[in-house]
């Protein structure tokens, strides 16, 4: 923890930015010595704070990115945004890694356009901890490339399985494509071809998962096309959320539902956090040079702290240069683009 | 309730065949006076069950397909399995409408292959009731068609939006495209068409839906690919049971999580049962001619019961015909095949 990183952070990325933005900043700080911020935003928010925190520093812009408009466009205009700007910041050397809870969709084409792709990576893809009460399950591609080809699957599966190992902790991850049964002739056409180009090039190829795996965790790693990922990461927070709503409902009906609720409140609270997205703080768009976190819009203080804290995670785990060795002692990439 | 329905049933369907699916018969009999159930399955199981009760007739038939088997093969091959047997009963207008708890992928095919396809219909999907705690969702299409055209999608959300009417008894049923994204121009380039020809051409239309929509019931009716539909339902359904199963650990943690526990066992009863898949018994094909209704393999006797009574449900409020009109009235099929 020693090794100082640089990580520039968007102070006005977020539903509740800048306020929940820099008290995640302080936090961060206070919990990695080693870590220098470089913070992203209008000069009325970042440079009072970075005068009264040590090892933060400035980087004044004067544009916004808002939630609305058309990702690449903006990326492209607005060039002194604080998401481009903090792009640009790891794309000159100025910091290793960026975080951001603001537009997911100007975050990946900024990273893209501006970080840049690591030579031989096809498309880089936005891969999410599935947070189940199980063990963490790295999910991949969750919504960077809605249109794919079954080769794209492979390098996606190689650098989510990078990240689970290095980042998320987890021994020899064994990776499935997301799939609508268990045999390998199951699917539709683009999910037979991905099996077979898995089942040829991936080492830790483990076969086809099916949804009920997901949270289940019976696989380490879930490889899928990014709509579908992004389909199923949301109907995964959609149905927790639907389900503990119920739950509390059922929980506050009467003094007595209140009362003994009281007794398990504990482990409820432990199993919300453990469902909770907020541990990682965001998901990394793999394949860029340098490391990007895209963190939720409705981000909490809690949230920001540990996305920043993933972002160094990322870079001290050498993510990125794993994934250019990796790419380039795989197969051609003539068959990706 | 009084008009007399025609049933046929498959003896042989499901994990625990012959034995819940006999009492599920048995309990379907006993609560719809108009029922009559030809059951179809070798004679030593289904001549002493239709010679002890009234209103059921047998089928005796030689053969069973297996959950492991070529569904389009084994239809073609075992023409006296009781699935076959089931749909050529309709075909014939000895039934009116077939259940089965056996092989999905067999009973699809024999829909499609021996029921046949309605005048106009492109491709037969499978619908299927979302247990929601909201209210109940109809998707469609959850695995009939791994690969869709987009104007396939046309047609799955009118069948799918008859049967809520009708069937699930939903006024006027909102139908949402599920997709990555609210705006119209989100998600891939499938879904964007599939966007457009549902907006100029599906008068209860509503636009997007996202995967954290289904089980909040925003929308009523979610149309989608076979592939991504079929993923969505199991990862559902998943979720929800790794949950509850981490719930319940919470609950029998110590003595006093017990007694807390009972409190809110009414009402997580009552919860659990919302969000099985029991009470409707079954997703049925749509666009086939008859009704065909595919059970859980695990179903209970419950399960099964409701099943046979959903597909009587089906006949009797004419979702076949309603189909055949609906479909006639609209485009010419021409883009479709």
């Amino acid at each position: 923890m020693s090794e100082n990183i640089r990580i520039a952070v968007d102070a006005m990325g977020g539903d509740h930015a800048p306020d929940v933005v820099l008290e995640g900043v302080a936090q961060a700080l206070a919990a990695d010595a080693g870590l220098t911020v470089i913070l992203c935003g209008p000069a009325r928010v970042v440079e009072p704070f970075a005068a009264a925190h040590e090892r933060c520093e400035a980087r004044v812009t004067t544009e916004v990115i808002g939630m609305g408009e058309h990702p690449a466009e903006a990326v492209r205009k607005k060039k002194d945004s604080s998401i481009v700007a903090g792009c640009r910041l790891v794309k000159e050397g100025a910091a290793q890694g960026f975080f951001s809870a603001g537009s997911t969709g100007a975050c990946l084409a900024a990273g893209t356009l501006v970080m840049g792709r690591i030579k031989g990576v096809a498309r880089p893809a936005l891969a999410t901890v599935i947070p189940s009460p199980v063990r963490p399950v790295v999910m991949c591609d969750v919504g960077a490339n809605a249109d794919c080809k079954p080769a794209y699957l492979v390098q996606f599966a190689q650098m989510a399985s990078i990240y689970a190992e290095k980042v998320v902790g987890i021994h020899s991850p064994r990776a499935a494509l997301l799939n609508i049964g268990e045999e390998d002739t199951k699917g539709s056409q683009f999910a037979q071809e991905a099996h077979a180009l898995l089942k040829e090039q991936l080492p830790n190829f483990a076969g086809n998962a099916e949804g009920g795996d997901i949270l289940a965790a019976t696989y380490d790693v879930i490889v899928t096309d990014g709509f579908t990922g992004n389909v199923c990461l949301k109907t995964i927070e959609g149905t927790s959320k639907t389900l503990f709503k119920t739950l509390k409902g059922i929980m506050l009906k009467t003094p007595l539902t209140k009362l003994g609720a009281l007794t398990i409140k504990g482990g409820l609270k432990q199993l919300m956090a453990q469902v909770s997205p907020d541990t990682y703080g965001g998901a990394p768009l793999l394949g860029v040079k340098g490391a990007l976190l895209v963190g939720h819009g409705s981000s909490n203080a809690f949230a920001i702290k540990n996305g920043v804290l993933t972002t160094a995670g990322i870079v001290r785990a050498e993510v990125s240069e794993i994934i250019a060795q990796t790419v380039a002692a795989g197969a051609s990439s003539a068959t990706m683009d």
